[in-house]
């Protein structure tokens, strides 16, 4: 009970704008706290406002950079800024890779910004639901775009990108040319390229083979993807990107793209939700889980084979039919 | 009835040693034809013998090159191989990639080596599952060893890692420090790193650092991951990866991780398709879907959230609780 009057009374605070407890709330959703669920549901009426980007590229790109600079740029422009950063770290790695965040520090002392790490610890199983959660969380802070910097294209990546309105892919000449990154199937997920760390050498090159592959694509209707230069370095070429980003939201809004996405993603949280019910009360029941480890048994000594034993298993568990028309 | 008896035809055919009717199979399996799970069920018995090895590491790393090396190597001893190459390739690059596999041409020649590409055109849901099924048609091909080639670290690529006993890292000194390979979560994964394109500049850097981080880690205990040098051009070290992957092989058979891990993929496999049968169920109903769609609207305007949303939802639907004991 007292415990059910702290969590309202922490999300009083958060609508407030009170930073700790938005930061207190954001810790018991990543660390799955029981009481996720609850405080998200109270904090879904005000959601569904910010606009979200994601910030991708390989290790190395400069992505925290490169945020940190286009996060400037948003406040410039008067937009309230909240920050992701997704870091794949390791238990090798522990705290090691603060000094990224470090770098963050001109924005991140603006009460105009709002910054959030979450490490990964080598399992990215959940990742992309988690992030979702903190955006959302930021979103009801009242944080008018949200960056979300994430490593590479993996499912798990992919599944953030589903999540994001605008992705910005950061490459650097070093990272090899446009056909690189079209094998690592970047050109299917950028709205814009941006190639950072362009005072070093290649980075025109790159730039123009990028520009090349992405003409290969006869799909472009509504939007051309740009391709950007830029030196976090020297201090030029984020101002651009900027205004491609309010171009690309433009088109994403009046498009109704925004709109028809967070119908999609209702839906899929939905469906989510209900997996996860369900395979709870398949998987938390003890006999269901003594019958797997048999047939298991079984199936690695070649007497039984994996689809014959989810049959059987399944022919075990029943729905009733009580599935009557709509709520 | 007559596609039964053709299926049963080709299994048989695989089973004699025809390359035709094994493509023909996997070529069924990857476009989930509704005969893959009866095939696939009449294949197990066979399979559970092939050692599975995964290739990973970044594009460009030079990936497919090293694994005919290694797969030559393997034919020096004997071994049958079979090779599952996972082209992340997209719309927009069709068929442009078969330049990695005419390379291969030298191995792809010879009848004690079966070589399979995947591409994955851009969608890599799914692909952990396909590619776990299509290296069971290899086992039950008779293969020995299963090398499974794949770009990057994310979820759909950690799935694979998980489905194979080695894992082999590729790394080359362009592709940044040892630093960025544990930013990368290349730590965790890697039973053997392999450097390759050591004939370039920095090689031996990159190989020091990446030691000096693996001694970072206090929990090496029954293996100590080897870093090892190579370059294809040059045409040296693979003989010294080979050396390695049997040391890793003996350890993972002699320690039993080689059978747990059969149990496990079991468990998981029955997991999955009792999961997908439970989707179907649901989803396949148009009553559902049109709750579904309806909850999806009201939840994006705000008026429901997807936690009650949810609950409501599988307030509707319940499993009869016919589980009666083990099977």
């Amino acid at each position: 009970m007292q415990k059910k009057e702290a969590i309202d009374n922490l999300i009083n605070r958060l609508f407030s704008g009170d930073r700790l407890a938005a930061a207190r709330i954001m810790t018991l959703i990543e660390n799955q706290s029981r009481h996720g669920a609850s405080i998200l549901s109270k904090l879904h009426p005000k959601t569904g406002r910010s606009y979200r980007l994601g910030i991708t590229g390989p290790p190395g790109a400069g992505k925290s950079s490169l945020v940190e600079k286009l996060a400037l740029e948003a406040r410039k422009s008067n937009f309230s800024v909240g920050i992701i950063a997704v870091d794949p770290s390791s238990p090798f790695s522990g705290g090691a890779f603060l000094g990224d965040r470090i770098r963050m520090q001109n924005v991140t002392q603006d009460s105009g910004v709002f910054m959030r790490s979450m490490a990964t610890r080598g399992s990215l199983g959940g990742l992309a639901r988690t992030t979702q959660e903190v955006a959302d969380v930021l979103d009801a802070f009242g944080k008018d775009l949200i960056f979300i910097e994430t490593v590479g294209v993996g499912q798990s990546e992919l599944d953030v990108v589903n999540a994001v309105d605008t992705t910005v892919v950061v490459l650097v000449p070093e990272s090899g040319g446009g056909i690189q990154a079209m094998k690592a199937g970047l050109m299917e997920i950028a709205n814009i390229f941006a190639v950072n760390k362009s005072d070093r050498p290649g980075s025109m090159e790159l730039a123009s083979e990028v520009e090349e592959v992405l003409n290969l694509n006869p799909e472009n209707k509504n939007w051309r993807v740009p391709v950007t230069r830029c030196s976090c370095l020297e201090g030029w070429g984020y101002e651009e990107i900027f205004k491609e980003i309010l171009a690309h939201r433009e088109q994403v809004i009046s498009s109704g793209i925004f709109k028809e996405k967070r119908l999609l993603q209702a839906e899929e949280k939905i469906k989510e939700l209900v997996k996860a019910s369900f395979e709870e009360e398949i998987w938390g029941n003890l006999e269901n889980r003594k019958t797997l480890k048999k047939m298991a048994g079984q199936i690695s000594e070649g007497k039984l084979d994996p689809f014959t034993a989810a049959g059987k298993f399944i022919s075990k568990i029943k729905f009733s039919a009580e599935k009557k028309g709509s709520e």
